[in-house]
């Protein structure tokens, strides 16, 4: 099965399909041309829990076959295919992950929402995009951004290589950067360096962390939209400090394919 | 269903599934993460032809929408999903195209061959790559090469950007570049820039035209191994002139999609 959330795309392993997935198995059916094509596995699993309304675990792996906690958009995708595939019913469904148990609600229009949990602060840093160095606010969404607000013309930026952190000892281990343009009220447009991939069409919790930076900066707890490349998210920061991601969860395609054993 | 050659890949309609191919299906089928993700669309016709050997019609199109004559690569896979669905028998087959008719042989070892008609002498040009200007000689293999040899460090070359052609009014409708390294007896590596596209993972005319200029220059016709990006393939320059292209074909999944109607 192959799904996407505002162009983040998944291969989808049926639960008991692959019980042994390896790093070679993801590669080969991540790979755009000579497998499926994705950015990540999501592997479903029976959740082996005690706790009775946890009846799932996402298994996610990124496409160059790592091991990641967890993935805003792949947790709404992995979601879809559940109540798709007849195993849920809509609405609200606890998966759990590497990262723990998350609380997702299915709508029957096709939009899911899940808690991202809340949002920290980190420290602030000025980042280098092309030539020019800007003050970046610094957000936790369980992993680290850094966020520049209020940039003119964001087509015009180029994301082709790293932005540079000062003082780079602030993020040892490396951060995404997000560059947010206003569009109106309450709607923020955005795009997203990745750290060890790159530009990306759409990544959840950079959302996220956009959204909360635009709403602080505005002195607001409210919900914004925000245009990622690859479609349209909502996000709502709530009054006791958690996040929740809104937005589209389509399955694409459903089919065999044996790259991964003859790769 | 799916498949590639050397890294060129495809979306394949079996005979009878979509009748009426449009643009937007072929757009939304070789979306890389909205849709199946594909270079192009290989639609299997069975054939309206007074030409009893002639049992089959490749209705190739690009990934944008627009028609394509032929594809080297893409009749390879084309040949093999015939054998594989059990429409023909390994061996020999005639396969109509826009390009006229093609004779393909299909091995059961998982190679194809086609034979994609006589290499024509094109004007020779003065290509720009990077910052530097190179002699390259033109071929004809349907569509136009120019092909510039014995370079160094192949791996080095900015193919980023569209090489420019002096003089320019040799190629009007523009021309596809091969940068060509001799890695020994019989044996080419090559990069190449496809005209309206950019730099690809292969082209199969180019492969060709890359080892006929090769071979030219060495004063022989023989069977050329040709390393591109994406695989191996090889190319043989027969006494008459005509060229025959073999490299594998891969079918690499299978399944059902909605994407074409839904977008």
């Amino acid at each position: 099965m192959k799904g996407h959330g505002t162009e983040n795309d998944f291969v989808l392993l049926p639960p008991g399909e692959v019980d042994d997935l390896t790093p070679d198995i993801v590669r080969a059916l991540c790979a755009r041309r000579r497998g499926v094509g994705a950015d990540g596995v999501l592997r479903v699993v029976r959740a082996d829990s005690s706790v009775p309304d946890v009846r799932w675990f996402m298994d996610y792996r990124n496409a160059d076959g790592s091991i990641a906690e967890m993935c805003g958009n792949g947790i709404r995708v992995f979601a879809r295919f559940l109540v798709s595939a007849g195993l849920e019913e809509p609405g609200r469904l606890c998966i759990d992950t590497r990262a723990g148990v998350k609380d997702v609600d299915v709508s029957t229009s096709g939009d899911v929402t899940v808690d991202m949990g809340a949002a920290e602060v980190l420290p602030d840093a000025l980042v280098q995009v092309g030539s020019t160095w800007y003050d970046a606010v610094g957000w936790s969404m369980g992993n680290p951004h850094l966020v520049i607000l209020d940039v003119k013309r964001l087509s015009a930026f180029d994301l082709s290589s790293p932005p540079v952190v000062d003082p780079a000892s602030a993020y040892p281990d490396g951060v995404n950067v997000e560059l947010v343009e206003r569009v109106g009220p309450c709607h923020i447009r955005m795009r997203v360096h990745e750290r060890g991939v790159g530009e990306t069409r759409s990544c959840g919790t950079g959302a996220c962390a956009a959204a909360v930076a635009a709403m602080e900066s505005a002195g607001e707890r409210t919900t914004y939209v925000v245009d990622v490349p690859g479609g349209r998210l909502m996000v709502e920061w709530h009054s006791d400090g958690r996040v929740s991601l809104t937005g589209p969860a389509v399955l694409t395609a459903r089919g065999e394919t044996d790259v991964a054993i003859s790769s």
